[in-house]
């Protein structure tokens, strides 16, 4: 394919796309060399607002069948209120939008294209979360077998419901979640009849700059943009996106990349402050999309924050709690709490003057609240109980309005 | 409001839309009348691919604060395998996509604009399911409070998580579901500080239309267009959708109307066989949005069925899942079972001879399959337990791939 390559990042090694690998002989992660395309938001404005309106921008061979659920085209809501409270203009971004609930999609229309071009049989992830749900429904998608391989006995039940319905071939592997993973690494340095789309498979990257595309091409470049990091992929991928863009003079600044990460699963955002690199053994914390102890994409999320002058921060529990309740009560969001944890981050980054006053930031909500029953369940509420109301009992719902103001949540701020 | 009034359907006594009011005094449903807005595809196209592209075609008083969360805007996904399956020619209309995740948006974005307009400071109404968590979001997004009024001591865990989420106050009234929805109905009758949004608002109908000119706008009118039937607001909202878009000539035909009922709760059906009408005292499905026993729209179905010269079935739970699993493994569409009920409705039509070869074909999935954890679960898939892979068992899974196809499920057809 002329212009069009694998390189690893590492030893700069080039690899033909032709070859089912999504690794470098050397352990090293690949990522996709494109010619630039030149394209004007004219055309691109042409066309429907979903993933594939931005095609000159994401690379694949010529004759790849896209393999795709109309995904792309997620909202960018207004946040007036919270606007209000912090004294910068906040939009959020609701990822949950697209087919399977959560921003995998976005990657996988584009590696489930490429394993089309490949001839792969099925796809193949070590997850249990969004990935799996959504690598499941692009597999079915294009006639090809979901199999997930997965820590024996170790996944909860609530977990799986979408990859039994999309009939994904659940593979127990003993050991842990690493032994699992290293298996589809070993699998994917072999190549076989199936094609890897783990968080390393560097397709995956230039369907999720699509993010990217589509802020600036709705709302033009923030002051920052705000990403939950778990293995580092999103917030790689969207600064891709930006500059993309930059280079193309389809925008004329670039913003910058605020990371956030959970206080119990933060090597990076340790990392940044420490200057070292230490893993965590056990990752704790109720955000179960971005609970992830050894991010692939470590040193790369690191790069970003330095390349855009960004930062990269920590929040707990508590405040992704808080976070999620605000978006929902406050604006009407329903966000799963690994997307909460952008708006507890740029609360952080407010109160350490990182973000200036009326400065323009996009939340990145990556995920749908429904991806987490649980979750949605530890919000506390009023609840009334009352005799059956006849045409006379219609007062007691006024009494009910004049006193619920006490049930409402003037502790948002 | 010149041009701008509510209807009673029985008795045909007119109210001003200024009113608190969503009940005609002598209890017949009401519907909005509206001077007639000329509008061109050039103008509504010009617009984001959103509900409120067509502005013009949904009646409000002027002024009127739009209370949004960018819903509407669906995709409308080719279904190739089940079209070369039927020897039709399926689409599916992905409603699940809208912001708390099924097409009760639609609709609830135009009753919150008007419970905003009327200065409410609730949203009222008795549901647990989609409407109840549409309602939330909305209300939450106007700055209002959301009510909900259930059965006391009779709603499942599970359904709660978005009204907890969203902070709704939760009233549990004494009696069944039939006391609730009485509660809500006579507190409508006489107004107050809270706005109903049950079935019986005139205008959620007024949103849920949207529906149909979005099918037009990206692919005419097709021959059919199936949807599921609950209390059966959003068949009579679409049709009244493509009736509109004829008038304007901005289509040239009309298609028939199928509307699916599941069998343990079709009223409808039946008496559109029976020529009598009997509600069912304890409805009974799987499908929990549709299963309801006396729909509030049950005329205007039938009306429908019969101006659209289409028609109106049932189907049991048992075909139910296999469309909710046919969808998913022979397409990658995850929808909830309420919506898996048009697939198989569908397939009923073919078998009658109801729908002709090649037709064009329409599924409205009303709502996303992540409403139902519980249902998604009960689909199976195969489970392998191997021992940890290494490097010289990679082989395992070559193994496993070629083993794994006595796993799907030929028995699509």
């Amino acid at each position: 394919m002329p212009g069009l390559s694998l390189v690893c990042d590492f030893c700069g090694r080039v690899f033909p796309v032709s070859e089912n690998r999504v690794l470098c002989e050397c352990g090293g992660l690949l990522h996709v060399e494109a010619a630039r395309a030149s394209v004007s938001w004219e055309t691109l404005r042409s066309r429907r607002f979903r993933l594939w309106r931005y095609r000159e921008l994401i690379p694949l061979p010529p004759g790849t069948p896209i393999v795709s659920l109309d995904e792309g085209g997620s909202p960018l809501v207004q946040a007036t209120r919270l606007s209000e409270e912090l004294k910068v203009n906040v939009m959020v971004k609701l990822e949950g939008s697209n087919p399977t609930g959560s921003f995998k999609d976005r990657g996988m229309t584009v590696a489930a294209s490429m394993a089309k071009f490949l001839g792969a049989k099925a796809l193949i992830a070590a997850s249990t979360g969004n990935t799996a749900a959504s690598m499941s429904a692009y597999a079915r998608r294009a006639g090809m077998i979901p199999v997930v391989l997965i820590p024996s006995g170790k996944i909860a039940e609530g977990k799986l419901g979408q990859l039994r319905l999309y009939g994904a071939v659940i593979v127990e592997v003993e050991g842990g979640f690493d032994e699992a993973m290293g298996a589809v690494l070993e699998y994917s340095v072999r190549g076989g009849d199936a094609y890897t789309v783990n968080s390393i498979n560097p397709w995956r990257i230039e369907g999720q700059k699509t993010a990217a595309f589509e802020v600036a091409d709705e709302a033009g470049a923030p002051g920052w943009v705000a990403v939950p990091v778990g293995n580092g992929g999103n917030i790689y991928s969207i600064w891709k996106g930006f500059k993309e863009l930059k280079e193309l003079d389809l925008i004329d600044e670039l913003p910058r990349m605020l990371g956030v990460q959970a206080e119990g699963a933060a090597p990076i955002a340790k990392a940044y402050t420490t200057k070292v690199y230490e893993p965590i053994k056990e990752p704790k914390t109720i955000a179960s999309a971005i609970r992830i102890g050894n991010p692939v994409h470590w040193k790369r999320v690191l790069n970003t924050v330095r390349e855009s002058g960004g930062s990269i921060v920590s929040v707990s529990d508590e405040e992704i709690i808080w976070a999620q309740r605000t978006l929902a009560r406050l604006e009407g969001l329903g966000v799963e709490s690994s997307s909460a944890v952008t708006l507890a981050g740029l609360k952080k980054a407010i109160n350490g003057k990182l973000v200036d006053k009326n400065e323009k930031i996009v939340l990145i909500a990556t995920g749908n609240a429904l991806k987490e029953p649980q979750t949605m369940n530890l919000h506390e509420t009023a609840t009334l109980k009352i005799p059956t109301l006849k045409i006379a009992d219609t007062t007691i719902l006024s009494e009910i309005l004049k006193s619920i103001t006490k049930f409402e949540s003037p502790e948002h701020f």
